[in-house]
């Protein structure tokens, strides 16, 4: 049995700052679990958009402290689809949270994966909802579970129990590697406008990626340079950068890499070496996204 | 006397997410209340929208815990408008808030009826103000009010007793209900493009209306099927649910019924009964909005 | 050696809300300083404006109670600016924060100088990163710093001193006063399109500004009234109020006055007398921005 100790809820939804969606979920877990410090990691993901959620979630594993993580991005609510929650397998690594709690459709398994897997599961039951009317099941169903969790309740208390092997994943980011290039997917662009690729280091070595790009993505071919910072690029210069997260970025200095290459999030693009990478360690830190 | 036991300050403004405003007034919250947990409800409502304002607290109202309210969309600053702080009557049901404070303007009276209505009030007095300049009411009245009911002042050490009769009080929602059909205002159109109309299952139940409706909105009339939920719903077609606080909506899934009919809060939408309901219960459920 | 004792960390960014970056920090804070409010100011600075990051910041300090200020607007990470927690001169006054931890590039000082002036600093040394990627100093250097200040480390245990007279200043906003009128920097163009000017009525008072001014700004010249409160303008009115942080502002009742002006933060404004201002003391309390 894994319990919680406390820690933090961190919240992740696609509901908006405009509506009191988010706010409500916020003040029921206040009243079911006094005192949980409700850590807002982001209620933007747009609307609907599972993957983001999934891709936003898992950047942020590995920098949260113990808790237990809320998620929601529901396009499948009023559907068959299962509220679950999931332990970390082995108790969460690194004094990270223990407990996942959320919508079974992809969303999880990801950040989970990046924590150590799934480990015992639970289907959560449906809750009475509003008089007379249907669930609202952050408010409902899952916010009232991460508060049990949080507060002490033992997994196995909150459902019957679910083989984590049969939770719904979401068909991995798109990545080729080829000799001299790498086609990825755009896993995501920021409010800076970088375009961070479904690639890591790794991946640019294995396809001896060279020192200067070609980038085919939806408008014109661009050039872009691999350098280990923003600060190494002229204005308006694209690069190839390894981000905060460890991924293969394409940025430029101060302005939107994104608006220079027509990209977006589930796009590909495709790199292709034009000068060859100049022998001896080139990788050194770059700039941060942000 | 009712006194505060703690619990959060549930804050909900119009002062937006870019200012610092909202985030001053939490600061003000904190220095005046240590350890007061603040739970932000929302600060988005249409700048000076206190119609919206109070809708979307009297939606929250029911799905807060103890603690206090702090509201404020004001558009009369500066004007003799009354600042008051209200206890609910019978000092709070259900574990609810105690005490809102705010404008006496129509913001918080309805959600203090969904609570118990309003009990005890007071108006509080002005504050001294930047130097050389005129008060912030949020941050300089409204916020250490909440601070000290929070922190367990009586209410009646605020300020001067006020009638909870003459607070201000918004027209309610207009709602018209005809043997087959009936007229209602949007209340709110939420992120999703939900259109929440100021009627409820009682008054569907009432004017008989059927398994399928046509909507008279803004834009061409349309056909909407009463649905237990968005799953009932093929793409793009238009359904009434109830939703999650009880209301009928008009909903489409996954995309916004607002654009489809053409409406936003404020304006009246009219149904009629096109093909009469089938006997029986009809009402399940119905996907929550979100 | 000035030690925190708590009290919050107060954080300001230019993240944004959409992407989970300010989310991240706070759960960094969070595992780091378990138990630590943290206040978000706001997250929407224009993305790089350091100057507009610098006089939010500065308006808010005033209002801020104990803690550590975590601030970042940081156009220049990934060069060799500095990462620097300062400390307030005199260890902080009237319970206010006692440290501030960010970019050294002009966003803290300001704030600083409200609360007493800079005082004992240090700088910051890089962290080690992401594996195989660089630092995300917001969550990798500042977070951390500000949890260890909160906590109770000695300011100099975070790194090697730095002269507070070598922190590097923005320019001053622009101001210039003459008899019958002033031109002034607009600071700040809030929500509700109010246009805080770099001036403040002592300025007004030593240019004899009279009760009727022509105001130059992008647009047409529009003649204002300088009036104690919103309440005193009709509607499409301008005005000249004092606003709740003791600047004057251009203001309208409900309406933008910036839309009106055609003016934004950075424009510069003049204001001369068509009217004079009649004896006796004018200046009463104002309409709050907001």
């Amino acid at each position: 049995v894994t319990r919680q100790t406390g820690g933090s809820v961190f919240f992740l939804t696609d509901y908006g700052y405009t509506d009191e969606f988010a706010g409500v979920v916020r003040a029921v877990v206040q009243r079911c679990a006094p005192g949980a410090p409700v850590v807002d990691l982001t209620h933007d993901v747009e609307p609907f958009d599972v993957r983001a959620g999934a891709l936003a979630l898992s950047r942020a594993a590995p920098h949260l402290g113990p808790g237990v993580v809320l998620a929601v991005v529901d396009p499948d609510v009023g559907t068959d689809r299962r509220a679950v929650a999931v332990s970390v397998a082995g108790g969460g690594t690194g004094g990270g949270p223990r407990h996942f709690v959320g919508p079974d459709n992809g969303l999880l398994p990801w950040a989970l994966d990046v924590l150590g897997g799934p480990g015992p599961a639970v289907a959560l039951p449906g809750a009475p909802g509003a008089p007379g009317g249907p669930t609202f099941d952050g408010r409902d169903v899952f916010a009232p579970a991460a508060a049990r969790l949080w507060s002490g309740s033992a997994l196995e208390d909150l459902g019957p129990a679910v083989d984590p092997d049969t939770l719904v994943r979401l068909t991995a980011p798109r990545l080729s590697v080829q000799p001299g290039g790498l086609e990825a997917e755009v896993q995501w662009v920021d409010r800076f406008g970088n375009v961070q690729l479904a690639a890591r280091p790794d991946d640019a070595d294995a396809a001896g990626l060279g020192a200067v790009v070609e980038v085919h993505g939806a408008g014109p071919v661009r050039s872009a340079r691999r350098v280990p910072s923003f600060a190494h690029l002229g204005p308006g210069t694209l690069g190839v950068v390894v981000d905060a997260n460890g991924h293969l970025a394409l940025v430029c200095d101060r302005s939107s890499a994104a608006t220079v290459l027509g990209v977006r999030a589930g796009d590909v693009v495709s790199l292709r070496t034009v000068v060859p990478a100049r022998p001896g360690p080139a990788r050194r830190p770059g700039r941060p996204a942000p």
